[in-house]
């Protein structure tokens, strides 16, 4: 078999990803029609633009999780945030949709912010730096409108002692031989690094329910150490359903990442920002000229506004279906799209600042006084 | 130089051990006769037997923290257990001798009840079981007479949220390769076995005094890892003062051991049973026969008797130097020094029996109640 031109770990997005290949490759499963027709029929609506479109892809016990939830039975939402100095709108992916799931079925949902894992993994961070990340995070993640009653935000640092005495039951089950690739440890990480995994892994156990992660694939090798102990603890199995890269905006290659800035629209960037970054360096398929545009058209599998729009911005079925014909058949330039998408862009970072400004407010209810954040802190996860 | 035939490690002291030597190979420093009356100076009272006899005779910092205490500036005293099912006579040696400093001194004491690392070192233990001998552990703690205004007796699991920001601060100073050795950890250790160094370390730090560390011999080098990084978070490097081991029953090398039960005189051994162990198996290094006894007297640098009665149990000068003369020359015979060993052993039974049976009423105040516990359940070390 010929060696893949990409990767994907937990920590590492590169090349152009074949994202068949890596479903073979992590062993996970599909999403087929059926299944989407399956989630239509539980939920009684139109599915998620990343549904339908297939940004969100690949599974695990995704089909046990809806069987669960048309019996009663029920599940609960999992998902998380190492806090960092500003997010990017590729990081509001999993938020976005992990909110929609939220609204469609009604369940609760656990969002971890890891202040520990941050501190712990970088040498130059004080804990006074990841916890004020946590904060900003925080805000933004409220404002992917998730419900205040039904949702638990929580710092590892505050809400250890609940979580403590289950996270050295799921450590006892974990040697450092099994975390250390999964995480990307050696022998010279830090001892509270190495133990971190657990932390990660209690909140899948939250509830004697289907624990259902929605995250970028990469973050799978994470869950199948989770799947591997879970059930010797009386626990299920974490089910995940899992989302592609939206591409950075330099190249259809990789991940947006937060370390080359040329390469992400900020939550914070303004207007202008976002129309220069995006005309200056969002990647092109189209052609050089506009005379070759007009007459062979654009590259849509490696054009980026396409891909945003397609992933993301323009939720309108119709009219993403004629962007992509007017784009392809050289009815529309390279300048056009581009401007369509910073337009886009800039409506959704300004009802995201709207609703940010809001989230301030709220903050205490998704910690402490909402009601799923109440009933959390008067629990001891044993 | 020739090989030693004595090993110490945290987790095994094997031959007869040359304590001399110790101290060259750990780097300590000898309890001498000026620092002794450095000490009853201070105190202005007699010293302990412990420390009279030099069954404490080891050190580090004890200088400086006797420098401390005499400037005013103070210190404060930490210990602590891994919880088990019924503590030996030789548990009690840290605990009687740090109260009695307590006392002296009028200083703070810290006891931690490691119940999360005992359930991790063993894959047979449940967390229940740790907690309940946590509990029945404590019983025998506060039975050595500890100011319950003055002391927090706190197991991990219940006292995590105040220690964790402190703890991944220490965490993120420690690397596997660091504890590894010290900790007898490899790689196929599970990961909250190798992130517990870090909650042992977090107590030296509970006060931004000397921490001073009343312990075997055979503790010293989890200390050492402390002293490397204390200084960078802004902390002192821990004290320590080091007691011999008291000889198991059987004989004068190694040290007692629960996994060895004819070795060791538990402390809910009742007076029949007491008699009966030393009559039985206490090593004698008295003579064959009473003529052979009469004629050449008792070897008593092996007799296993005399060293438990000069170690502990005959705290008057006067009395264990005609005991030793008497054996020594033949005018007593191995029964009639075993006799008073046992008299000696169940006196001392009853009265911590006794004590025992009070404390149960003082549970409360060590760990929540008491003015020191209520103050520290207040604080979040950071």
């Amino acid at each position: 078999m010929a060696e893949d031109n990409f990767t994907v770990t937990p920590w590492e997005v590169k090349g152009k990803v074949d994202y068949d290949k890596l479903i073979v490759q992590f062993g996970t499963q599909k999403i087929t029609d059926e299944l989407r027709k399956s989630i239509e029929s539980a939920i009684n609506d139109k599915l998620h633009v990343m549904l339908r479109r297939n940004v969100f892809f690949s599974h695990r016990d995704l089909d046990l999780v809806l069987n669960d939830y048309k019996s009663g039975k029920g599940f609960f939402l999992y998902t998380g945030r190492a806090p960092s100095l500003g997010m990017h709108i590729g990081h509001m992916i999993p938020f976005l949709f992990t909110a929609w799931l939220q609204r469609e079925f009604g369940v609760n949902v656990y969002i971890e912010i890891t202040d520990d894992e941050k501190f712990m993994r970088n040498q130059d961070y004080t804990l006074e730096q990841t916890r004020q990340w946590a904060y900003d995070n925080i805000l933004d993640i409220i404002a992917a409108g998730f419900d205040p009653d039904k949702t638990f935000i929580f710092q590892d640092t505050e809400y250890i002692k609940n979580m403590y005495t289950l996270a050295i039951k799921v450590a006892k089950k974990l040697t450092f031989s099994e975390v250390r690739a999964t995480f990307g440890l050696d022998v010279s990480s830090n001892i509270g690094i190495i133990f971190y995994p657990a932390l990660q892994i209690v909140p899948t156990m939250f509830e004697k329910k289907r624990c259902l992660i929605p995250a970028g694939i990469d973050q799978d090798p994470y869950w199948r150490l989770q799947r591997d102990i879970a059930e010797s603890l009386g626990y299920y199995k974490a089910a995940q359903i899992h989302s592609k890269f939206l591409p950075p905006l330099t190249g259809p290659e990789g991940k947006m990442s937060s370390s080359n800035p040329e390469s992400a629209i900020y939550l914070v960037d303004d207007p202008r920002t976002v129309e220069r970054k995006i005309m200056k360096y969002a990647f092109s398929g189209g052609q050089p000229t506009i005379e070759l545009q007009r007459k062979l058209g654009a590259n849509i599998d490696i054009d980026v506004p396409f891909q945003w729009l397609y992933y993301f911005f323009e939720e309108d079925d119709e009219r993403i279906k004629k962007i992509e014909e007017d784009y392809r058949t050289g009815k529309m330039l390279t300048g056009e799209i581009k401007q369509i998408l910073a337009e886009k862009l800039n409506q959704f970072l300004e009802k995201h600042r709207e609703r940010r400004e809001k989230a301030k407010e709220m903050v205490k209810d998704f910690k402490y006084e909402g009601k799923l954040a109440r009933s959390m802190w008067e629990k001891i996860h044993e």
